[in-house]
């Protein structure tokens, strides 16, 4: 019985932390016995991923796995954790994609190795060398999570059942990645194929599914699994979208102290968010011809972020994605009123869906 | 029995071809259901895996299945076809670091997209577009090898005991090509190195893993798997050096209709291959200039390329390469002298290393 939902996810946090910590010196070690060359690349995972985070997939996933009736395991917390190493593949790679120069106040995976290139004077291009280094490390990590995933002494059963969630979760990350990529290129924006990116990039990858592999890690009964299965979809895939808004809402309004990013970061990109798609569909001619100045200028200064953020709050959109937030969540909530959910789960969840969306700004 | 192992390796390779086919096709739907944007990345999938590929790491793995006491599986050929997908991922990440244009006689993953991006008058840049496809691509492809693998009806025992080769075979890969990056921007060539990464990056995954991988599905016999596990050490190392050897000439003597790349490219690319640390210790002063001048210049001429050729033909380090190419050939070949590999096991596995290392240039 869990009376204190804020005490109980502290604690999960810090046992998926001390997993972590243990899993990457275990894999510094082995890296190291084949080459000290690779130490550098060991330790900037290490330093990439104990530093910070919110450790949001690994407490949904935990969360589901007790919600759907799984006892205290040592075992499915090391399973859990692994998922934070699949998220540092994503961020890792994103961030190259994005040619974004920072993550969580430090510098980005591929900025860091261009730093290393400089620092010890190595030859060739640095930009070339934090490139590829980048790539190859958000495989290592990709590869990582699974090896974690794999040797958490799970029972037989319970890993064989949750294999299969985990592979759908990655494919439809890759996916959201790709369609994200790929509205990036178009003319024009779209709401309805932001809220489509927003919800396979990161609302199903960071609370649907890993509810579901929690799920899948806690019960072989068939029909005990369709029916929470579906609670947590009911649950997590409003609450994944408002996850992402406020996301999008941080990435233009956030406290650079709170975001680790520059302020108004996603402007200077040019991220084609559901807030902006919200803000084009609401702008006048006018509005419409200073975004064009200033939207994805990699130069933009702190009065050209001004700019757009009037424009995005004069147009209502601001109003609209905090009112959406609002409802998605209110949405998500309701969907834990079922019987099959305990007053225990009710209340851990209840505290998940706060911290995901209540972030501040 | 195996009779004709030509042919029992073409029928393998057919199995392999028949099962990625089917997989991708379902792949395809199942991405052009998430959204149409994801059919095309689909379809580069298709015809990069489809196309063309000797299966090299699928046959080494059902011939270590075979070699190990396994019965004829469907199952087992589905599971070691996934080794494509890894593959696939390797070789897109592979040129994109790189910068190389074409793979396997067609434009590389991040070139492919590039053109996408010009056809279809995509907004932004084109060849940021392309290779932000080609990391996702990467990573899916990482991810389907997993998905492929874990959904190939295997005894669930076997799958359990294979999932930690296969992780470790993974981690080697990725440990191997940074190694790989790392050398490239060192300011002097060592053999050793460069062997030692001929052995991660492409000696212990071409060969040696695949085998434990085939061996793993096949026995639960701990005693069995120790001593097969060896025999396919001290067979695989050697012969998986020696494949990487001749990769190194091929990459500077092959001719590009059978490479699929153009000729002299590791030239251009210099890249530090055991074959050029070794013509660095043998070149005299005036051919050191020589490779200076032109070695890694990405506009080198064919003239160029034939100025290179010759030096490393004249400093003996061809020939010596040809002829460890033969030595560790050798020594593959005698480990296979042992009673637990059966006269047919001993057979296919014969045909395997001379189609590894005797591809013609």
């Amino acid at each position: 019985m869990i009376n204190d939902p804020q005490k109980a996810l502290a604690d999960i946090r810090m046992r998926v932390q001390s997993d972590l910590t243990e899993f990457l010196a275990a894999q510094t070690r082995y890296l190291g016995e084949i080459g000290s060359e690779l130490i550098p690349a060991a330790e900037a995972m290490s330093g990439f991923l104990l530093d910070s985070g919110k450790r949001l997939r690994p407490l949904f996933a935990y969360a589901g796995y007790l919600a759907s009736g799984g006892s205290e395991s040592d075992a499915v917390i090391k399973a859990v954790a692994s998922l934070e190493l699949l998220q540092a593949c994503a961020l890792i790679h994103d961030d190259l994609m994005d040619a974004s120069d920072t993550r969580r106040g430090k510098p980005s995976m591929h900025r860091h190795f261009e730093s290393i290139h400089r620092t010890e004077e190595l030859s060739g291009s640095a930009q070339h060398y934090g490139e590829s280094a980048a790539i190859l490390l958000g495989d290592l990590a990709l590869v990582w999570s699974d090896q974690m995933f794999h040797s958490a002494a799970l029972e037989p059963s319970a890993l064989l059942r949750a294999l299969s969630v985990h592979d759908e979760m990655r494919v439809e990350l890759m996916a959201g990645q790709f369609l994200d990529i790929h509205e990036q290129a178009l003319a024009t924006q779209s709401v309805a194929r932001s809220l489509k990116i927003a919800r396979f990039k990161s609302g199903k990858y960071t609370v649907e599914r890993p509810l579901h592999f929690g799920l899948a890690l806690a019960t072989d009964d068939a029909h005990h699994r369709q029916t929470m299965a579906d609670i947590f979809s009911d649950f997590g895939l409003p609450l994944g979208e408002a996850f992402q808004l406020r996301d999008d809402l941080l990435g233009v309004f956030g406290d650079p102290a709170v975001t680790g990013k520059p302020a108004g970061d996603d402007l200077r990109e040019g991220k084609r968010t559901v807030l902006m798609a919200m803000t084009h569909d609401r702008a006048n001619e006018h509005q419409e011809a200073v975004i064009a100045t200033h939207f994805g200028d990699a130069d933009l200064d702190l009065a050209g972020v001004e700019a757009i953020r009037t424009i995005i709050s004069d147009t209502g959109a601001q109003t609209h994605v905090e009112e959406l937030i609002e409802k998605l969540t209110m949405t998500a909530l309701e969907a834990l009123n079922r019987e099959e959910i305990s007053p225990s789960a009710h209340a851990l969840l209840t505290e998940l869906a706060n911290i995901s969306i209540r972030r501040s700004i």
